[in-house]
Parts: C-alpha cells; sequence; structure tokens
C-alpha cells in the first residue's frame, strides 16, 4: 500500500484525494494546508485523514511514501525539494516551478534520492489528447502543418501567475504530447488589462521542426469557455473541442472540391458546392484523466517506472513559459529555446 | 441613370451586374473579359448587356460613366489607372493593388479627375458589421481591450495572391472600420504549406493605440468554414460569428464571478458556479452588403460624395498587407506602418 | 431536345426555370402566370422565353412536350388534367392535389395518355436522403424502431392550405422513401392559433408495420428554423439535420454504457461516464436537389421511364394527408389508410 | 435543528445527503438502504452518519424529524405511509406513487398527522425554469399557443418503470408549474421496443385549457441527450435548452417577416431574407436545484408552510401519468383527467 500525503487542499487538492482514494493500492493518510477552514473541510469528509497545518509534521512521518503538491505555483519548488530531501516520491501540479533553473534542482534531487518526481500535466492522460497522439503517430492526417489552439474563459484569475503560467501549460504539454516534437523557437505578444501587472491574453507562436507551427492563445477575457484545437494536415484535419461532452474529437477527410459556380446566384452559392468527404469522430476513452493520472503514479512508486510526464517534461515547459515571457516582454522578439 | 461597365465576370462579376442591376438610377449595359465562356454566360442570362473581350471598347463608351473591377488583384492598378484616364468613376474589388504605391497613384489621379475611387471592402456594407461598430462607438462594450478574428476555410485557394491579400482584407476593414482606429504597427507569422512559395496560413498581431491588440488568423486550411471574431472590453464582450444564420451577433454581459466550490465534486464543478449575466443578440439588417455598398457607390457618383471605403481606406489596407508580408519574411519582426 | 413550359411564376418557378436550363437535351420555351408582374420578371431574365397570361396557349403550342406546374396546391388538379388532355407529360409540385379522388383520375388520365405523370417530392432527390435510404436498406442501423421528423419554421404561411399540406409531404416523402415502407394508420393532432381556420402546428403519429412508429411536428410558429430527424433501430441511429451545412447526416454506434457512478459528486456525474461509440458522418452528394429531379424527369420522358416519385406515391401522400385532416378533426381518432 | 434520515442510498441519496448537509438548520443522521455496500459507501464518506439494513430502525429514532424516500417508485407508497405513521415530515422523489389511490391516502395521512408532504420535482427548483414561469407569467411571450418538450437520452433504463413514468414526471412538472395550468385531457402514443413490456418511447399531447397544447416526447432511444422545450406565444417564444450550459433559455421576439426574393437565386435565397427580431438570453440562477429543494422542505418543516411542490402536485402528476398509460394501452384514445 503506497501511502500518501496531499498538500494543499483549495480547489484541486480534493480532487487528488478522491481520486488517489480510488486507486487500487494507495492510501491518502495525511492533509497539509496552511488555511483551518480547508482542513476542517477534508476532515469532515474524510475522517480517517490526518490534517495537519505543519507540513513538515506530514513529511517526518515515515509511513508516508509521496506527497501530491497542488499548491500555488509559487511554493512547488521549496516543498517539493523539502519532500525529496525527506525520501518522498514527488506529484507536482503544473507548472513544476517558476524557473527552469529550480526544475533542474529538483529533476536532479530526485535522481540523487532515486525518486519518483512527476508533473501534474493532466491533459496527457485524457481520452481525447490520447486518441489524437495515437492518430498523428499513425499517420491519419499525413504530414503534419499547424497545430491551432485556443484556451479561454471568464474570470479565473489566478493570484501568483499570468494567463500564461495558468493556463499555456495545458495547451503546451497536449501540443508536444501529440506532436512527439519540441518546439526551437517561440514567439508571443500578451497584454495587461483587468490588472496592469499581470497578462490576461497571449498569443503563442511555436516553431517546431518540419516546419510546423503551433500556436496557441490564450485569454482570461473570453466572454464564453471556448476549448478548440485545429491540427491540419496533408491528408486529413483534426478538431478537438473540449467544451463538447459528445464528438470531442472529430476527423476531416480532406476530399473537398470547391466548384465555382458561375450563375448568379451570389454569395451564398459557394457553401453549396462544398465537397466535404466523410467526418469521423472516434469513440473516446471517457475516465476522468486524474484518476488515470493518480494510477499512474502509484504504478511508477510502486514498480520504480519513469512516468510518462517526468521532470524532464515539467522543465521543458517551463523553459518555454520562460520564452514566453521574455518574447512578450521583448515586444514580440523570437526566442530561441 | 448611372451607366456602369464591369470589368471581370468570374465569380464576384456576376454578383456585381445582379446587384447593381436592383440600384434604382443605376444600369449594367456592358461586361470585359479575357475568356469568352464567361463572356457567353452573361450573355445568356443578360442579353441586353453588350459583352466584350476589349476592355479598351468598354472605356471608349462614352455612355459609360463609371466602372466596376472584379479581376484578379494584380491587374487592379493598370485597369483602374486606365478607366480613370477616360474619365470613368472607379469601384475596385479588395485588395485596391498590390502595392501601396500603386494605390496612392490611383488615389491621386482620381483627385485630378475629380471622379469617385471606391474600394468593394464589402464587409463595411454588412448589417452584423454596422451593428458592432455602432455598438462599440456608443461606448455599450466599455474601453475596448482585444479585437480577435479567425477566418478560415478549406480549399479556396486563389493564384495571384496569397492567403494573406485574399482574406485579410475582410478582416482588416471590419477591424479599422469597427474601432475607427489605424494601427501603429504589426507583427506577422505564416508558411506555405500545398504550394512552398505561396503562403496559405497565417497569423497576424496588429497593435493599435490605446493598449487595444488586434489579431487575425487566416487560413487556407481549415476543416471547416470559421468566422469567428471577438471583441472584449472593459464592461461587455461581442462574438460575431458570420457562419451563423441567426444570432450573428451576441453581446454578453461581464457578471461573472466564478465561486470556487470546494466541495469533492471533480472537475466539472466550476461549470455549475459560472454566473453568467444576460446574452443579447441585437436584430441584424439582413440585406445583401452588396446590394448596400452598390447603391452606396451610385449615390457617390450621383451626388460627388465621398464613398466611405475610399482610395484612403483601400490604401491604408494596402500598407498593412505590405506589413504583413515583410514581417513574415523578416521571421515576425515588428513592423511599423 | 424536350420543350418544356412553366405553369406559376412565384417562389418556385424560378427555381425550376433555372434547374429545366442547366438540364442537358431539356429547353423551357414558355412561361403562364395570372401576374403581370411575375411575368416581366421571368422576360427580364430569360428574354428567349414566351411569356403568357394564358394557360391554354401554352397549352395549345404544340412544340411543348411537358409542362412543369408550381402553382397553388389547389388548382393542381385542374392545370395537371388540362395538361394530360392536351397530351403534356406532368411534373406537379407537392401536394399533388387537394383529394385522392383527383390525384386517382390523374393517374388514370397519365395512364390513358401514356404520358409521365411527376410528384415533385424534392428531398427524394437529395443526397442526404437517398444517404440515409441507403444506409437503412443495408440494415445499416439494425432492426428499426422509430422515425422522429420535426419541420418547423417562422412566418412561411401559405394561404391555400394549412400547415399539414404545407409542409408535410416533405417528411412524409421522406419518411415513406427512406423506409420504403406504408402507414397503415395515423393518428393526429393539429391547432390553429393565428388563424382560426387555417392549422399552422401538427402533430402527426403515423403507425407502420414492424411496429416502426413514425412521428412528425410541422409547425409555422417556431422561433427559429428547425429541421431535425431521429432515426433510431436496434444497433444504431442516425440524425439528420438539415438545418447543418455539414455533417447533415451522423450516424451513432449504440455502445453505449452509462456506469452509475455513486460518488458524491451531484447530478453531472451521470454524464462523465457516458460511453459513447464511434460518431460517422458520410460525405453527402451537395448537388441540388430540384437539379437532379429535373433531370430525373427528362430521363423518363426522353426514355418512357416510370418516375421515381410517380402519381401513385404523390396519391399515397395525399392519403395521408386526407387521414391527418379527418384525424385532427375528430379529435385524434386513429385513422386507417 | 431539523434531523433527517434518508431512504435509499442509490443514484440519488447520495446527492440529497449531501445538499441537505450544506442546508443550515438541518442534519442527515441516518441512512437506510438494504444494499450493504451503499450503506458502507455511506458510512465511508459520512462516518457521523447512522447506516441500516432497518428501514424501522430508522422510523424507531425519535429525534429524526423527516425522511426523504430515495428509493424505487413501486416502494414509495409504503414506505412513505410508515413514515408518516411515525409522524415524521416526508420528502418523496418522483413519481410520488404508482397510482393515485395511493398518492390521494398519502395526502390525507399527512393532513391527519399535520405533517408536511412534499414531492421532490426538482426542476421546479431550476433557475430556468423559475425564470420561464416568470417570464409567462408577466405576459412576455403574449396569449401562449403551445408548450413542446423532448427529453430524450441513450440507456438509463429502469427497472421498476417505464420511460413514461421514469422521465414524463420531469416534463409534466415543469409543463404545469410553468404554465399554472392544468391539463383537461391527454392523448399518448408509446412503443416498447429493447424490453417488450416496458415502453422506451411514448409521444404525449395534453390538451390544456384556452386551446394552449402541451406536448411532450419521451424516449429512452435516443443517439444523444437531448432537452428542448419551446414555448410559443402571440408575442414572442421561448426556447429552453437543458442541455446548453450557457444560454439556457432564450426568448425571441417575433418581428420576423419573410421576403419572397422572386430572383433566380435558388432555394437558399428565403433564408437570407429572413427578418429575426432580437433575441435575450436571460442570466439563470445556477444553484443546484435540489438545494434550493431542500432548503424549502427544511423551511417547510420548520415553519409549517405548505411545500410548492406538495402531495396534491404529486398526485396531480400521478393522475396524469395513468391517463397516459391508459391513453397507450387504448390505442392513443382521448382521456380525460
Amino acid at each position: 500500500m503506497i501511502k500518501i500525503g496531499i498538500v494543499g487542499c483549495g480547489y484541486w487538492g480534493p480532487n487528488l484525494i478522491r481520486n488517489f482514494s480510488e486507486v487500487k493500492g494507495a492510501q491518502v493518510i495525511a492533509c497539509a494546508d496552511v488555511r483551518p477552514d480547508r482542513l476542517q473541510f477534508v476532515k469532515q469528509r474524510y475522517p480517517a485523514i490526518e490534517v495537519t497545518k505543519e507540513y513538515n509534521r506530514l513529511l517526518q512521518r515515515e509511513d508516508i511514501d509521496a506527497v501530491s503538491i497542488a499548491t500555488p505555483a509559487s511554493t512547488h519548488f521549496s516543498l517539493a525539494r523539502e519532500a525529496l530531501a525527506h525520501n518522498k516520491h514527488v506529484l507536482i501540479e503544473k507548472p513544476m516551478t517558476k524557473s527552469s533553473k529550480d526544475a533542474q534542482e529538483l529533476i536532479r534531487a530526485a535522481k540523487r534520492k532515486k525518486r519518483v518526481l512527476m508533473v501534474g500535466h493532466t491533459f496527457e492522460y485524457a481520452g481525447a489528447v490520447r486518441k489524437i497522439r495515437e492518430l498523428l503517430s499513425r499517420g491519419e492526417i499525413g504530414d503534419i502543418f499547424y497545430f491551432d489552439s485556443t484556451r479561454a474563459n471568464l474570470g479565473l484569475f489566478q493570484k501568483d501567475v499570468n494567463v500564461i503560467w495558468d493556463l499555456a501549460p495545458h495547451d503546451l504539454s497536449i501540443m508536444l504530447y501529440a506532436l512527439k516534437l519540441s518546439p526551437v523557437s517561440v514567439l508571443a505578444v500578451g497584454n495587461a488589462y483587468v490588472n496592469s501587472s499581470v497578462e490576461d491574453i497571449c498569443y503563442i507562436t511555436l516553431f517546431f521542426p518540419k516546419k510546423i507551427i503551433g500556436h496557441i492563445h490564450i485569454s482570461w477575457l473570453a466572454p464564453v469557455k471556448f476549448r478548440r484545437t485545429v491540427i491540419a494536415g496533408s491528408k486529413k484535419m483534426i478538431v478537438y473541442d473540449d467544451v463538447e461532452n459528445i464528438e470531442k474529437v472529430k476527423v476531416f477527410e480532406r476530399g473537398v472540391t470547391v466548384k465555382e459556380n458561375s450563375g448568379p446566384k451570389g454569395i451564398l452559392e459557394r457553401q453549396l458546392f462544398y465537397q466535404m468527404g466523410d467526418v469521423w469522430s472516434p469513440r473516446i476513452d471517457t475516465q476522468e484523466p486524474l484518476k488515470i493520472e493518480c494510477e499512474h503514479f502509484i504504478d511508477c512508486v510502486k514498480n520504480g517506472k519513469a512516468p510518462s510526464s517526468d521532470g524532464a517534461k515539467g522543465l521543458e515547459i517551463v523553459r518555454i513559459l520562460e520564452a514566453v515571457d521574455r518574447s512578450i516582454k521583448e515586444g514580440g522578439k523570437i526566442i530561441h529555446i
């Protein structure tokens, strides 16, 4: 039985408790948070779990094998470093750290201590994203042209990060995971409207090998929730709409020939002659991604496996986020990664 | 009665014939095209219209007051220059010319000849766009933050222009018309996939005064027709979806407060507590925009008025397009306009 | 060359002229309408076509082989009877006649005169409907359970028919054509709101062999255009949404198992565990259905073939419409057909 | 403090526990279920709650003021009767009972015992439904014409009830609550496909005073979840789509005039001239309806108020369900209520 301590019981922590509780061979035995009301909330729901304001007490319990860190991003590094120092396996929420230097230090510490270090890139464990990676891997869409992703919401403002560090890790981890490629350089433009020191919208362009372009638009200032990814290839195209309950992933056959109709029938005419090919929406595994992530973490801890979203992946995302911040500061300059 | 000659009878020319035919006080009396089959097509539908392969014959007819040019973009300049030289009023399709130098020369010629020079920025005459301009003008959405526009299709490849000169004039003319502002600088990234010398996708960022950002994503490589514009302001937000038959323009009230629900209810929980304000979709004038454009041109010719989409507006769009091309060539560099 | 006369130049007549003009081996040479402005409209667009207020003049022209009747439904019978009396082939718009007695008389007359008698059930010539028939025929969805169709609009009020005779012929002809079955009995409820003597909404239930139920909801009082058909079978289900520009027909695999999740996660939980199978949207032939209908009519006239939507099909629809009217009058009584 | 016992801990019971736990002045102190695994599930999450297999033990606890019954419909009557016999206030899930006779007996018993008897018509406590009732009450849409509701799913088959008793209580309670009217008679057609003795689809027509027609289509055999209600009136129309996360309720202004365009522009032309009025989507209270229902129940118990969805309302729904069953058995006969 792998015994787990959860650090941070805000929005995400209870999801970790619930999901780890359902993983065979795992047990959440303690929770730490600096806020008494959050501890009380956990206690009420899960009376068997020890709750504490002292993170150290949790680390000092020798029966705890692993900690799962769901605190604000700025605290990730020091909390994870201490956990590793206490020989705990560590699962950290994204973004892994606030700097690549810190991420590297954690990777080294985990290596030294021979502990699992995993980053919570939850979307890599989502059925839709795994299906897309599978489709791309088997050449279903031909040569990949571009990967365009929009993630926009209203009002989910974070305190200690801008919209880039809040939302872009999702799109970046999806993009890198699906493409199995790393970007060479990045260019970004962002702006801070509501709070003049914190970017709330951003456009990121990523240059990948093989002429592939990645583009991410993230925003805290959108009227409706919008989660749409388009991946175009030489043979087919994929649309992934995460707001949809069904048909999240659609594959469009390209066989399209638009006839120019020369009749005096006006501007609606082109539409009439669209020759659309078949559209296919594959069945998607609907298991909760976090559940699969938690199972994977336990599997790695138990069997000494390297996690799919390991420290190196976490570091790569942090490096890109740093490059994005720098590009914005330098007015949209291309930054090599 | 204003007598009109149409130059170019491909896809758009017949739309011009049909719409000018319905404008009071206007009459299409001649058409020119180098392709005999297109002339035959016109002759069959409109036997009263003289058709000719010789543009010059059309210009030499003294009873023709105005010409409407719907030929490939690369021919706009020389055809319009000749028309003005023959004292004809001129309506040119977008993009006005292939260079700002040419556009300036046409403006000077029109001024010298005291003729109307108008550019076919059709969307400026669309009910939805006029409604948006009205909403922005009266401060409905508060301070404007950003203006994000996507226009994507599959397969409408053009021969003599890239996707930028083909599609961006629409979004640029809508953006400038609605904002009543001109961009200060531009940054663009584009790529040519299908034909390696002609860009088929492009991302354009425009920097306006007052910290307003404009962003345009245009593509000939999208699986489905996609026409969506989001304009965010400090008080409200507008979504304009031109693919919709109804509710093309929606105004979202901002009164949104997202409660973080601390119950162990999983990842769907935030959604439950979205506090969306009212959404309002104003009635839109559904007249065909080209009809209104044609009426406006005739009104300007008859009454010596300056057109709304005049040469100066056409020139401004051409200048931005030149800057976009340059920015792409220089790898995403910011170009001042 | 089959020479055609069009009778009735209102909304639909010009569509017939345009489409017959594009059929090889066919030529529209005359049009009749009692309204001078409609004739003038046709003359202006098609100066080669003779126009007349006198239907008889058109019938007396011996060079006219066939007439296509697009007048109000109440005139169909007498106009078609006269045409057959003059040895013309006849294409009548739906509904074929206002009574089954009249429809039978036309069928007998056409047989006697050895002329083609075809009814304009245009949807039978639509790519989407043909695809659905093909899918049902090859057992794609298994045993057919029910066929549910909604057709609703705002404001297309007709003068000489109620909503049943105006809209239901579409759904009935689609249903009978796709199922290849005839209903045994019918039950209907309707109401007249705006004009108290003309039904503007109606619900029709049709009982087919093999326990198949057909249901049609038609309405002139709907806020938005709504055209949606659901066909459920023992293996798969089809949704046909005619308002969509793409993905008009979707085939849903049934492989669905809903897990009851016993966690305290609230009412959204079921949704999470929907196990949806693949969804497949086959490419649909996007040719204008009326064009195919016109080609088929000409083919039948030239080659002595029996039309797919012949008089017998027209009669069957009229009989069902009569039964619907009767059921409504008798307060929802089941009427055997 | 009102102390509550929950009976039945399957799908809905835990929702009741969770919501009652959040109501001030209420406390869930015991749960009964015949299934040990469900009791164990509750015990694990809520260790302070006593769990028992013996319903009687729960009733014998004198400190329990009220019971909330979420067991299969066939057990509602006997469980509620016993609870009232023990002087408990009772909240029963819908449908209240399996017969109107039983429902009447419960009403009499509650009256005799002076206890609150409430039925869980949850939708009456939903923000969207309350908004619709408010709009209808203040005459926003003018004279009401018809109320059309579709509720369809795949696979939520129940064991002890057909689709009518499973799903129709929702639509019936919404309809009666929003209209503030009772139906005079009902007509229904249903069929049992998957299990030949249990109806899985049904069409219900309800005749209300003032010529208002209600129509409900319910189905367990639909490819996708579909929840759509249309209410048409003489001035405006309402569409309520419960599948939507935002804009659940839309109000359409009627100001529509469709111009028949006589140009030879084909079948898409009508669409162009739709003159749609404004569409308005009011902000909806997004509180969980069950929470409001639980609060209302506690308020009634504490303050001796009559519940909004009281026994009489529950009885009325049961009577309509009986009439629907009878109409189906009699082949679609109109049944007076």
